[in-house]
Formats: structure tokens, C-alpha cells, sequence
């Protein structure tokens, strides 16, 4: 089996990552934060180590800026609701700005904030040069910038550093999307010029679905107000969620075991190094363009794009057709839209889709040369 | 170590979770309903499978009518956030009732709600027979009543079937926090009045952490409106989320393991047999109350509830004093407030808090009499 579809789930996951599972499942845990027993409180040092490497992973001094969340999908709707709810209790309708390479998780909240009136949306596409226009941007003068760190279809992305800062200093709030990103190259709020990073734990991070985060920048003009409340285990009189961080943003049971696998796959990304990694996902990419534009059957979309999943179609099979015939000597892709409609629009294939080749931290290049072979007998 | 924090979270998990764990976490595993190669088709096999016996357990024919979530903390907001949006849509400022012995995760979600004007709340104490008024809940004649199926620090519960039924066929909506019923006893929306039933996955069902449900009767007059939106691996070109469910309340990449566990916890339950569950836990909290019966130094708060935790104190030692001074000798409780403020102002315990025993489906006699031994020496 060869598994190309790392940008869906990732897999394999690192030995260490096993083990910490199994040895969780199989130990004695306590609900954190709970109650005052001991299962409870290593249940809670467990959740604390988490929050530490992720904040070394993204640059994040205080760990308590990290917001532990139930994946990428409630980190993006946590950040993007509670943004543009935080500027309605300032008397501010936000603009918020955002792009065609967007996946649906930032989307659909803003297309559902829009329809309710709760802000105004401007959906931007590519300049020739592949990046959103920076003068464009500054005048449109948004409260809100939504940005994709890597687009999941292609590996698109927006170089907007210096831009984004100086929407910060009028107060606009940036919020970037890591999820194709994070585990898979160098992220960081600042890096980005963002206020908020989103992730999940079980893509780059290679821990198992059912668990995120959100990374704050010290400097983000207020918090994301909850979307949504519960026991917090602190506070428990007040009506409202605490106004610290994390407890403001972490209501009811965290999903423990999915936190300690993300904790011990960002744990060995580090030590594996990023940059190794980030080199490694490259070469894998450039070696599937390289033998693809070799072979006059298939069409390849934006592979200037050194990071990220490679998207192609056959010039005669469909999508679905080409990922069966793949499936069928054992490579596993993904063909569709992957949940990036306006993306598949902006490239011309809103009619049919196409199919996805995502390399991991673990793809070989063996793997790679039979995925060729077998691609160039279809 | 004798574990009484089952209301917590339950430990230990039959052997079949442990066993469901370690083969699904070790094994590949794809993203379900994403991509259509062979793991990612296992993974949605899983998923529907979980429906299946979510949905025998819960008595709700069609599997498509249990929304997976990723705890009942989300289960809860989901609900009561979306019903109340479901009202807006229909032109309609609910009124909402709720009582005393609400969790947070029911009482913020609706406190966030009143302060932002979407509804109005009235929050019932029970009357002398423990129960809440029918004739001044019919009188009030509520669009919401969010109503727990068992108090997470007494037990207390409400049997209102009937006059809930009435208030339904008015239009009412009714909510039903199953958090520490489900798995416990038999529960279904139906049995208890109610459209919606929420619950978590790694409690009374013995999962692990990080998964949850809603259960929806056929004949609720509306779907709750998504509470968050994002990838849905299907209608990837509508801007909304899907009409249909499961799909429109489930955005994002599940919590597979989590998933798995519990539905392999909800098989156990059924095998073993609800009511033999049932009678278990109530078995021993009957030994614990008639036990500390004859201790002269605590006092018990509604021991006379036969099912759920059995909440009490120290004339003299504080609960934490008293918790710490249990777990020297093995046994692990929880003090403080649960999460429940009200419930505690209710009972008188808004000073102090107070410490609960809950035991277990495994939790055995021989426990329970080490557990008296040692409380009669404090």
C-alpha cells in the first residue's frame, strides 16, 4: 500500500506516537482538571506538556495562549466566529476578507456570518503572480483578513508578511489557516502576520482525528469571544467563561487521548526538525511534477507550488476513475473537490474535479517511482 | 485504588474498548467520508456502525437521526444554540426553561444566549416532591425546555413525561442532558419527552474522551441550525452546510478513535444489559448512603435519589481535606462544585462544595465496603 493521501489524514504516524496511545489507552486517566486525585491532575500535566511543544512548534511564548480544540474545523470557527463577535460587542460590523483558496471550514462560517448580517464578506482571487494584490488589500482596509497558510488542493499560497502587519497596527485581526501547514513546514503567528493560527492535530502533526488548537500572538487586540460554554473546572459560580486564557476557550472534557498523540507527534517533529521535513515533503512533490510532465496524458495544476499536495487530472479518465485505477495497485489519493470549491473554480476544474497526490513525513522515494510507473501505464 | 469519579469520566472501559483501541489505533486508518479508497471507506464503515448501535441504544430508528459529536459539552451548545437560531429563523424570541440542577455546559450556553437578547430564561427550583411544577411549566407554556435526565452531583431528576409531551405538541422544543444517564439507564428521547437527546461517549458508555452524540427524534419540528460549519465531504459547491442529516451538524474530520470506542462501550451496555447496569450502580450507591447512614460525622445530600452520584461532607473536614484524606487511602473522589452552582446554592453547599461518590458499571461491594471502612475512621 502506498498512501498519498496525507493531506485527508495522515499515515503513517511516528513509533513514538504508538506508543504513547497504546500506553494511554491501556493506563488508568482521570478527567483533567476536574477533580483533585491524582489521574485527574496527570491527566491535566499531560494536557500541560501538550500545550508546552505546541507553543514551542509555533513560536507562541506563553503556553496559555495555546487553546487546545477538538480539530481544525472548531479552531476555525472558533477563531473566525469569536473575532467577529468581539468586534460586534466594540459596535464594529467587521469586513472581512478572505480568498478563493479557502477550504469550506473558513467558508461556510463566513458565508453563514454573512447571511445573518453579521459581517461583510470580500472573497478575493490571485494576481498573476499567484498572491492577493497588497494595495488592493490595505484599501479594502478589512477588520478581518482569513488566510489559507497552504492551500489543500494545490500548495497555493499568500506571502503577505509586511501587508498583513500593517492591517494589524489599524486593528484589523488576521487569522491563518495551518492546517495543510503546521507539522509540515516552519508556522507561526508572527511569521505569518497573524493574530491566530489554526490546526489540527492529525495531519502535519500526525497525531489521530479529534483534537486541534488554536495559538494566540500575545498581542491579538482581544480574545475570540466563546462560540461556545460549559464546565471549565475553574470559575464555576461565574455565568460567563472565565476571561483567562485558555479556560475562556476550552469548555467541557478535552478529547485527552487525541491531545497526547498531537503532543507526541509535535514532539517528534521537533526533533526530527521541521526544515528536514519541510525538505523532504518538497522533493516528494517535485519528483511526482517531474515524472508527471513527462507523461503527455495527464494535466498538472499550479505544481510551481513547491509544498503541499500535487493536484493533476488524466486527460481522459475521470477523477474518480484515475483514484479507482490507482486504488487498484495499491496507491490510495483523493479525487473530488476536497471540500475547496472555489479553488477547483479559480483552476478551471469546477466541472469534474481532480485527483490529489499528498506526500507525508514518511513517503520514500520508491514509493514515488512506482506511483510514476503505475501512473504512466493509465 | 478504588475509583469513585465515574460522573467524571468512568474507568476502567469494558476490556472490549481497550481491545477496539489498541487494534484501530495501531491499524491504518483514512479520513472517513472524504476520500473513496479502501481506508477511508473502513473509517466511514466505523462511523456508520457507531450510528447503528447509538441508535438502538437510544431507540431512534433511523441512524441517520444520531449526530456525532465531540463530547456532550458540544453536544448540549449544538442543541440549544441551534434550536434557538431555529426559532430566529421562524420569526420567534424563545422563551427558555431550565432548573437548578443544570451542569454549566446547559446554564452558560443559555446565560450567553439571554445576554445577547436571543431568548429569554427562566431558570426552576423543584417543588417540596422534588419534581418541577407541570401546571407552572405549562403555564409559562416555554418554546425551549432544556431539562437533565439525572443530576450530576445528587442524582435529582424530574418525571415529566407527560406534560413535556403536552408542551411539544404546542411547538415546545425539548432538550434532554443525558451526561450522566446515558448508559445508566435506559434513555431515549422519546421515554423522556423530549426531541433532542445529548450525551457524551466516555462516561455511562466507557469510551474514551473526545466524542459525544445527539440524539433526534423523527418528529422534532425542526433541525437545530449548524452551531459550526466547515468541510462536510459533501455539496462542497453550496455555501450552507447540507440540509440533511447527519451531515448538516457534523463539519469536519470526526473523532475516529473516540467514535469507535464509544460505540464499542454502547455495545457492551447492551450486551450486558441496561437495566442489569442500572440496578449495579444503584446497588451501590444504596450500600454507600445506608452505610454513611451510620457515620454521625457526615451528612448526605439526597440520598433518597436512587441512581446517579451520592453527594456528602464532613461535619468538620472541608471537601478537599476530605478527598485528599480518601485518596491517601486509595479511593478517588471529587470535591468542590461539579460544575453545578446552582444546584449546590439549591442544596445549601454554596459555601464549601461538597464531595461526590460515583460509582461505576465495575465498580464491585468489596469496594464500596473498603470505601465505608475508611470514611469510619475519618
Amino acid at each position: 500500500m502506498i498512501y498519498l493521501d496525507n493531506a485527508a489524514t495522515s499515515y503513517p504516524k511516528p513509533p513514538s506516537v504508538y506508543r504513547e496511545l497504546v500506553r494511554h489507552i491501556t493506563a488508568p486517566m482521570g478527567n483533567p482538571g476536574r477533580s483533585g486525585h491524582r489521574l485527574s491532575r496527570e491527566a491535566a500535566g499531560l494536557i500541560y506538556q501538550t500545550r508546552e511543544v505546541l507553543a514551542r512548534l509555533c513560536g507562541v511564548k506563553d503556553p496559555t495562549g495555546i487553546v487546545l480544540t477538538s480539530g481544525a474545523t472548531a479552531s476555525l470557527n472558533m477563531a473566525i466566529h469569536g473575532i467577529c463577535r468581539g468586534f460586534h460587542r466594540r459596535g464594529i460590523l467587521p469586513l472581512a476578507v478572505t480568498d478563493v483558496f479557502e477550504h469550506n471550514s473558513v467558508l461556510r462560517p463566513l458565508f453563514a456570518l454573512e447571511r445573518e448580517g453579521s459581517l461583510r464578506l470580500k472573497i478575493l482571487s490571485p494576481e498573476e503572480d499567484g498572491n492577493l494584490s497588497a494595495g488592493h488589500l490595505l484599501s479594502l482596509d478589512p477588520q478581518m483578513v482569513i488566510l489559507t497558510c497552504r492551500s489543500n488542493v494545490t500548495g497555493h499560497h499568500f506571502p503577505l508578511r509586511e501587508t498583513l502587519e500593517t492591517l494589524r497596527r489599524r486593528g484589523c485581526v488576521v487569522i491563518a489557516d495551518g492546517a495543510q501547514a503546521v507539522g509540515s513546514e516552519p508556522c507561526s503567528p508572527e511569521a505569518f502576520g497573524a493574530d491566530i493560527l489554526c490546526a489540527p492535530g492529525h495531519k502535519g502533526l500526525m497525531g489521530i482525528m479529534g483534537a486541534g488548537f488554536l495559538a494566540l500572538r500575545p498581542d491579538c487586540p482581544f480574545l475570540p469571544e466563546p462560540l461556545f460554554s460549559g464546565g471549565s473546572g475553574s470559575a464555576s459560580f461565574e455565568e460567563e467563561m472565565p476571561p483567562f486564557l485558555p479556560d475562556r476557550l476550552e469548555a467541557g472534557t478535552p478529547p485527552l487521548a487525541a491531545i497526547a498523540a498531537m503532543g507526541m507527534g509535535a514532539s517528534f517533529v521537533l526533533q526530527k526538525g521541521i526544515e528536514t521535513i519541510a525538505h523532504g515533503e518538497r522533493e516528494m512533490k517535485r519528483l511526482l511534477a517531474e515524472g508527471l510532465s513527462a507523461l503527455p496524458q495527464y494535466r498538472m495544476y499550479e505544481p510551481e507550488y513547491q509544498a503541499g499536495p500535487l493536484l493533476f487530472n488524466h486527460r481522459r479518465l475521470t477523477p474518480e476513475a484515475l483514484a479507482d485505477a490507482l486504488e487498484k495497485e495499491g496507491v490510495l489519493v483523493r479525487a473530488g473537490y476536497h471540500c475547496a470549491p472555489l479553488a477547483h473554480r479559480y483552476l478551471g476544474t469546477e466541472e469534474t474535479g481532480a485527483v490529489r497526490l499528498s506526500p507525508g513525513a514518511f513517503t520514500t522515494r520508491n514509493q514515488i517511482q512506482i506511483t510514476l510507473s503505475v501512473l504512466g501505464k493509465l
